[in-house]
């Protein structure tokens, strides 16, 4: 960690943060340079956390030189992490598509439009019953019962399933239930639910916030592992910024970013992170080429009827094209479809 | 709400359309252009939500003409709304300032702040028990303890307080030991704790998320007041940009753009909206002179050993200080102080 | 266009705005509703612009229906544009690569690294005579004979050359040595410099600003082809969030939602878009992958030794391993390389 | 500078980069750590910049430890400088109020507004001759006729006037006619541009761009005192986020925050920041609390019949309430008006 101190700091001013810096067992050294005194320490910076130095009055600026996070770094772990949803590998040689309406909203639906994903080569499901929705007048999702469709439809169809879990209190409900639990992005510093999710054994993937940056988004995933369920996958979909054309801006760079910092396997939601049904498809096999691990796209067998996102969601036909699309674009990636 | 079709739309889909939104009761109107095709529905918006016209593939765009919430709205309640905090009106002609440290770190700590900020003029006092932290390796909070030191120091000195609530399950036992719940930024989208709070009848201090515009604001808002509790007090805590001097950008202009929409009370965070204890001051002045109700201020009786935050946390002698000179912003806003 | 009245205005402020958009010969529509008076005009909004109703006390929104340009707009011309850049095609179904230093530093930089990405399969050769630098004090380019550096070389090797020009007063100097100017990003909106290139006819490769929306950029590109001037290249090159991890953001959807709009073909710059390195070539492959029509990429012979933008510069060598890496891609996009 | 390696760095990395460093007159620090090696460089790290260490594959990033600026540090410089527009001084104790159209539209108009602001106590108009408008379609302003107006109806007023300039090719003829130039947020970034008006005299109002950190506005106004005008004049106008409700997000802790870093005066555009009237007076007190210098306010005589930026144009009586109120909190804050 490097510490600069203001301009106006002394001598005995460094000499005492020196001292507190050693008494840690870190070692400290001291750059009495012209214009400012820096110091440096070095060590595991995580306990240099609790002299909590950037509330000093003489320090300017305190630089770490190592990431916040442990267990998910590469660093720890250089390997890729495969995790296993219900059977489907993520993270593997082979590309994983997820896909599946937005809600779960009767029987009839999730039944119509999962067989059609399946079809098109989807090898799991995905459909909320619990809907974080923006106004408390939309449709809320179905709850219990919703589990409840997608549990059958996941049965008949043999394909597992992924669901949306938005509180604590549902959190062992939605594991009897379904194959992987996902961490919304609305949720994704609800720390309290993130280790509850640690408690669990089954896989999360856990959705970027729209305002958090790729090491906040880390740091959430280190929560879950810090609690014991190493189970965690990423996924990018797409963050707040000033462009109106796409309802988020989809930061595919984070692909590569994380990858760079972490070995647990990435998704990315080409649904959310533009909010227009045209450009899933580019946005898919964009993903694909720039190293994501699989994919999490709304499809419903009606969009006209859809009771949330249906100017995202694709037209079974259109999802089914799609997958044939990107074959070429797995291949060229050194992937399976 | 306004219709646009796309281009290649016929007069089928035209018809069909405005039949859907006569058999929902509302007043379609036709309006053949030269380029593009618009309908007009003239009525309750909120009943047009079920027809989903935006996942319609010959629907362009959908442009609301009404703000999507209600009972929040100032078009439905003209007059401002005061809430009481535990006695301390939040809306009215004084400004209310609510000040302490950002965690409850032991009885002494919060007695010699509390004591300190009670003395140069706050009226209520803040300080986290339950701490939402973007790392697993910092300090939470002292929880259940933290609690009971905060109505200890409240019943010692007679003032109300106010702190974080941070999951549904905690909402009764924060009501047992507060006077007022805090929403945080990171919950400000966590519905199901909204609509709990929205079951309780204390007030509840709702902080603007990160990525969060105004009118996604007033929606988690209206979520509270949806389910019983009026008594809800907005904050503007600073959003998630580019710039990277201040650790998030202080967005005063919210003042008057809430007060335009809604009548319900406004508090400014200087403290997190800046993250720099020099602007804290500077800012407070500027929140009162844009017309915010209050102010939410972290002081620490030794911001050099805060657990946290202790970078924007006020010295108590800059904290009594600042009181002094919010005395003339207040007259010249014509509020008293 | 939609204009929504204000829930104060009378039938009078209704009346007196309906006959002013009749008297520009546009068609008005009257729509009284329950809470809000809205008056619709059907015919070219362009015109309707006169009247400035924005700026009228009664009007609470304005809401155009079209799109505010026109030269560059697919509805009015649905087929592609082909550019030429000195007889290399972007825009038909070959991906145009574009690559070369930042800066041009000398003969013998830009001849190794020219040398070196022509071999590679790069078409065209890139390099500043005139840098933009965010500080004074940084190496501002070689002006004149960087550009007879850059003509020599093009001419040696038979490649066209792409060159930033950043003021009127260049425009014709540059003319006389480079095959295509660049508009940069901070240029984006020096509506002047627009002008004076869109009175030329060499093609204009026009960089997206780092605020700019989408509608901006046609709209800046609709000031050069207003000038005459039908040869322009759109480039996606990152925009300006809070993710720190990357330099820029870099908005891959901006491709489809581009092409979605405009008929003009559309690079994309990774080397800006992301600032580093290792995270050119995974947002190379990608950019093709969505839809690009092709790359401008920055190479170095040496990185280590650039005068600028060293961080984000490709090895030679790594920059052959991607061309050889693209082609999978390309072929998947239906494209050659 | 402290300059971070890589984990692979290899001693031999470490010593070359040392000695590189000390060949340039620097001092190097050592510091090995058990996770990365550190380098420390003290002295000028302006030379530093030569080394171009951030293209360097073994370096993981680079710290710079001062400012990046040096003429406009308040570092150098710590008293406020006062920069005279025409005889009226900015950042004195005196705030500074300069009113007048968007644009000069007419004899007529400007005579008409210009009265009414002065009347009301501006010390100074602004209108703009030369427009820089997103739309080639829009009114791009009088040109040269618009100067010629400004002059005379500064001469007929006897207060100083403040234009835009847009090119390099304009400053003289601005110069010839006007008390002070403005460089507008769109050429904040026009490097030529900026050196250009450098080698005048006149005062510059240099406003922030839209995409620009603090550090980037201090730097473009560094690039005019190097050039030898020391006549700068800063300006906040708003920032682009993702907001709506308003036309950009005005940063007012930029006021403080420039302050700290910087002896230069600054004023607050709320016309542009907001872009709604009805929040330009509460903005504008808000700045004068926070320390601002003064203010820059677009008045029209009739805004419904502005050619541009009627929306958030005052009216004149608006305008002139405006000022009385202003005065108490130009008092709180220690200042006149």
């Amino acid at each position: 960690m490097i510490i600069v101190l203001k301009p106006q700091a002394t001598s005995e001013h460094a000499d005492q943060l020196i001292q507190q810096i050693a008494a840690l067992g870190l070692r400290p050294l001291h750059m009495p340079g012209s214009e400012r005194v820096v110091i440096g320490a070095l060590g595991d910076e995580r306990v240099l956390e609790q002299l909590h130095l950037d509330g000093h009055p003489m320090v300017e600026s305190v630089k770490p030189i190592l990431a916040p996070y442990k267990l998910v770094a590469r660093e720890m772990h250089p390997a890729d992490t495969v995790v296993s949803l219900g059977g489907v590998d993520v993270g593997g040689e082979r590309i994983a598509v997820i896909a599946g309406p937005c809600a779960v909203e009767s029987r009839e639906q999730l039944r119509l439009t999962a067989r059609a994903v399946v079809d098109a080569g989807a090898q799991a499901i995905r459909g909320g019953a619990f809907k974080p929705r923006t106004s408390p007048y939309s449709f809320q999702g179905l709850g219990h019962e919703g589990l409840e469709i997608l549990k059958a439809v996941s049965e008949e169809l043999g394909v597992p399933t992924l669901t949306e879990v938005v509180d604590v209190a549902d959190v062992e409900l939605v594991d009897r239930y379904a194959d992987g639990f996902q961490a919304g992005a609305r949720n994704m510093q609800n720390f309290r639910l993130l280790q509850a999710l640690g408690q669990s054994r089954k896989p999360v993937v856990l959705k970027r916030g729209m305002a958090a940056r790729i090491d906040d988004l880390l740091l959430a995933a280190e929560y879950i592992l810090a609690e014991g369920n190493p189970h965690v996958i990423l996924c990018e979909r797409g963050i707040q910024t000033f462009e109106t054309a796409t309802r988020n801006t989809l930061d595919l760079s984070a692909v590569p970013a994380i990858k760079a910092r972490s070995h647990l396997p990435v998704l990315v939601d080409p649904s959310h992170g533009t909010g227009v049904r045209e450009y899933v498809a580019p946005m898919s096999k964009a993903a694909i080429a720039c190293g994501a691990d699989g994919l999490l796209i709304e499809v419903h067998h009606d969009p006209r009827t859809a009771l949330s996102d249906g100017k995202q969601s694709l037209f079974p036909d259109q999802f089914a094209a799609l997958m044939q699309e990107l074959v070429g674009f797995a291949h060229a990636a050194g992937r399976t479809l």
